[in-house]
């Protein structure tokens, strides 16, 4: 038998759900903030929470940061999965719902949260520079940079095998927004494991990273050097790009490294993800 | 100047645009076949033809198998791209119509067919004993057992790398329907360069392929062996399992062998596409 935790204990049991603020359909690259909804919470005004969904990306931010959870919405199917989250909750005073699922299609604005939803305090995104300074001198690391990959699914999935193969945090460029809640999904808790840094500048960034000892390798779909016969350097840059126009020009001319994935020719090029996890495998089986 | 081909040679220009045949929510895998339209073409009917759209799949088609295209549509804004296309309609007298983006958006039930879509006879699915017979007797060959493997966008994905990695085929199980139209545009025209083949059952199917001296491996989230300590046969089928449960326990019974992508434990899987791409790279790098 399921055991409930009693109602009566639950600080937030009359709360009202609120609805999500409009969706942009704009690209996760290209998006500008969304419009505030009627009264949001004073937190989320501020941009300080963000709602997660989906089960393992709930769970992550459970085990990595549970101080961070400010309230949790699940579906009764949903509560073997979350007993401890709701005992955690319990004694923390923190406020949870029993829903329906069609609470939570509104509240997250699609139909994949898998039956949970946390709001979550923001992690603080890092400076490149603050990031550099916790990774020690002379190990092994790989960082990844992305030049636009807009599509949230995307970065979800490149996020997964980036925790998947150990990479050590992700830059993105200066001024980018938080994760959508899709790809914190789609990431299946990877966007816990690898921390998001804000670069500066790519010229001002460039120079912080060579001067960490880091090696800079632009992906580029033909005329790169040949992944199977490169040997990667162990402190690594991956710069990533967007699907469709691909990186910056820049970028790749800046970049020490140009790597290619070789393949038949059959098709243009990989999908992003499926690109990155072939990096991301073949760095781990160089330097693991 | 876009120069346009005569309005008047085209044998068609006053066809009625249908709409698509219900489609499915149901995944791949499980799907029915799709609800006949009022009045389908007898082709259609006969489920002889198949709706494919995207630029890149469309493009593959028409490289791979002109004939086999009976009707084109596509906007305005496609005719650069698709200029020997059309030039090719007009010789053969084959249908083709210009069309506003709203007419796809119906015709293909989705926004993302990228401005053209082609009516196409459908390539007859081979058996897998008549597959078998097309490669030759000792040479390194891939081949890729897909097992329930119901996302279209995974399918699709999948074998964009299945092509970019020169896996030989895809064998599905029996009974899989038509690939679908979604897949293909994903697959960027992978999907016209990975045949597809119809496994009897597994136990047949597996004597099948040992007799012609593949080996074959199931892919495992953990406790297989490491994929990079591992030597793979050149002759080898890659079986890739469903999202969520995995592939069913007799394949992985009846494998010779279990592969494991290894990886920090970070998450708890690589996704299905992410997987096959790692997998398939690492034969090429090792077989190329």
């Amino acid at each position: 038998m399921q055991k409930k935790i009693p109602e009566s204990n639950n600080p937030w049991r009359n709360a009202r759900i609120k609805p999500a603020a409009p969706r942009s359909t704009e690209p996760y690259a290209a998006r500008t903030p969304p419009q505030e909804p009627a009264k949001p919470p004073a937190a989320q005004r501020r941009g300080e929470e963000v709602r997660v969904y989906g089960r393992n990306a709930c769970l992550a931010v459970f085990a990595k940061r549970p101080d961070d959870v400010r309230k949790v919405y699940l579906t009764e199917a949903r509560l073997a999965d979350f007993k401890p989250v709701l005992a955690w909750c319990v004694k923390q005073r923190i406020g949870y719902r029993v829903v329906e699922n069609d609470d939570l299609d509104r509240l997250t604005e699609t139909q994949h949260h898998e039956g949970v939803c946390f709001e979550v305090r923001k992690s603080p995104t890092l400076s490149l520079r603050a990031l550099l300074q916790d990774i020690p001198k002379n190990s092994a690391a790989l960082l990844i940079w992305l030049d636009g990959v807009g599509n949230p699914h995307n970065v979800g999935a490149l996020l997964r095998s980036a925790a998947n193969f150990g990479a050590r945090a992700a830059i993105l460029p200066a001024g980018s927004p938080v994760l959508p809640g899709a790809a914190m999904r789609v990431a299946e808790g990877g966007a816990e494991a690898v921390p998001l840094a804000q670069a500066p500048t790519s010229e001002d960034g460039f120079a912080l990273l060579h001067e960490a000892g880091f090696a800079i390798a632009a992906t580029v779909p033909r005329a790169g050097e040949d992944l199977y016969t490169t040997e990667l350097p162990s402190r690594l840059v991956l710069i990533l790009g967007a699907e469709g126009e691909g990186m910056s020009a820049e970028l790749i001319r800046r970049a020490n490294l140009r790597l290619t994935i070789p393949g038949t020719g059959a098709v243009e090029s990989l999908n992003v993800s499926a690109s990155a996890a072939v990096l991301f495998a073949e760095y781990w089986r160089q330097h693991r």
